[in-house]
Order: C-alpha cells, then structure tokens, then sequence
C-alpha cells in the first residue's frame, strides 16, 4: 500500500511517498517540496501546488493521503495562508478520488515517538530510523510530511 | 461580459452572476449559496462547494470571477474554514481558466457606497438599487456576492 503524506503550506509544501506491506514492513519511496514564491499571484500559487501535487499522484499512484490536521497557535495571515493550500490541496486529493485522513499534529507526534510533546529533531531522527534512511530528509516539511505518512501506517487497523 | 461574484465560506458560500455591457448598464442573471453540514468531513464540504461551483460556471460561463480579500479580524478557527473554502473555490476558477479577481472589503464599500465603512444594510440597498431589483437578495452571503461582482465592474477599466 503506496502512503502519500502531506505537510501544507503556500510557500512550501513537503511530501513523502512511503510503502508498506503491513505496520513493520515500510519502505521509503520518494520525498520533496512543492515550492511558490510570494510574487506570484495566489491563482498561480495554487495553480502550481495542483499542478505538482497532481504529478506526484500521478508518478507513485498513492492509495490513500495522509495530512496534519490545522493547527491554531499560528499567526491569522500564516492560518489564512496554509488554509488556502489545505483547500487546494484536498480538493486535488478528492478530484483523483484518493482517501483522505488527516492527523492531529500529536497524534503524530505519539505515533512516531510514544510522546506527545516531542521535539522537531527526535520526529526527524524516527523517520530517519523507520525507513532506514542514510541522512534526515530536509527540508523539514518533507521529513513532516514522511512522519504523517508513518504516522498513517501505524493508525490504520491491519487485518 | 458575465461576472460571477464571491463570497467564500465553509459552511455557507454565497454567489451572484450579474452582466455589464458598460459601468453603467448591469443587469442582474441569478444568486444563491452553497452550503454544507458540518457532519460532513473536510473533504466532501470541499467537494460539493467545487461541484456546485463547476455547474454554476458551467451554467453562466463568467468571463471573470471576483472575490472578496480574506481579512483577519476573525476567529483562527473561522479564518481557517474559510481559507480552505476559498483555496478549493480558487482551484476550481483556475482549472477553468477563468480570470480572478480580489477585493478587499472597504474597496467592496466604497465601489458600492462611496463610503469605506458603511455598514451591511447600506451595501445591500445598493445591491438591489444597481441591479433593479424587488427585494434585498437573501442570505446576507449571496447580498455579498453580488456587491463583490458590482465592485468588479466598477473598478475594471472600460474601453
């Protein structure tokens, strides 16, 4: 089963594209971002992740999406801005009639660590070690987005 | 030139499709809202806001879309309803290839008024005075929607 998670963003949008054949057997397959710039106008911006995210759907035919949940501790305007990417994004996800899931950022956090209130670096360090990676993914919003793709794995029932 | 109007939300996205020959000749074609239940996910609110959107667009075919500026005096919660709502209503015109157009809200109330802070009601009375109508359009969204549509041809420049 092809996982592909998400962390959101207008600016920067991380991905990562895992595999599994049941919880303890994952497999990295790929993980980037989708960057736009802040001249171009929010149509091209929105434009451009639909585009990209459509390729990625498309190149590693993913069976579900998983994306963190939206979270409130952020400034209005950087809410405003993720949220726009969000609504982009999803709907991308549901015009290829993908299942969605989404995730609250600790329940992350739990699923990779065992804690709730773990740092960047010990996330970063567990997708390192769950799909056996040579170096920590960078940027940080594709080592996200790989954590919410594992995170999806470990949530998931197994029959 | 068909001009469909605006305003985004989750819960309730109101919309206006009015037609201008010149600044001053508008006529007014159809409004109404769409809404959805807060029982349904993310991804099915989405999902009817763009199916209904791609009838209406299929329906009028508006030369150009305007809507209204996302503005942060609200709640995180409702800026980030609404911002999602407005990044799938913003994909869904940009993969038609419609023109987009932004407004913020006082330019909405000096295009309609001649005054920046002139309240709900003033706005609506003008909606039905430019578009010779009977009554105030109903629910306040849809009023909305076409004041953006109205500011749109207000502010274009006309050869």
């Amino acid at each position: 089963m092809v996982i592909l998670g998400i962390d959101p963003g207008l600016s920067i949008t991380g991905w990562g594209v895992i595999e599994a054949i049941s919880r303890d057997k994952i497999s990295f397959i790929s993980y980037g971002c989708i960057k736009t710039v802040s001249h171009s106008s929010l149509i091209q911006r929105l434009q451009i992740i639909n585009t990209e995210l459509q390729h990625i759907i498309y190149k590693y035919s993913p069976k579900a999406v998983a994306i963190e949940e939206l979270f409130f501790f952020k400034a209005a305007k950087s809410i405003s801005a993720i949220g726009q990417a969000r609504g982009a994004i999803i709907l991308t996800v549901s015009l290829n009639k993908i299942s969605l899931f989404e995730y609250n950022p600790k329940i992350v956090k739990i699923a990779l660590t065992g804690y709730g209130a773990s740092d960047k670096y010990q996330i970063q360090h567990m997708v390192k070690f769950f799909l056996k990676l040579k170096k920590i993914p960078k940027p940080d919003d594709a080592a996200d987005a790989l954590a919410i793709a594992i995170c999806h794995i470990n949530t998931i029932k197994w029959s």
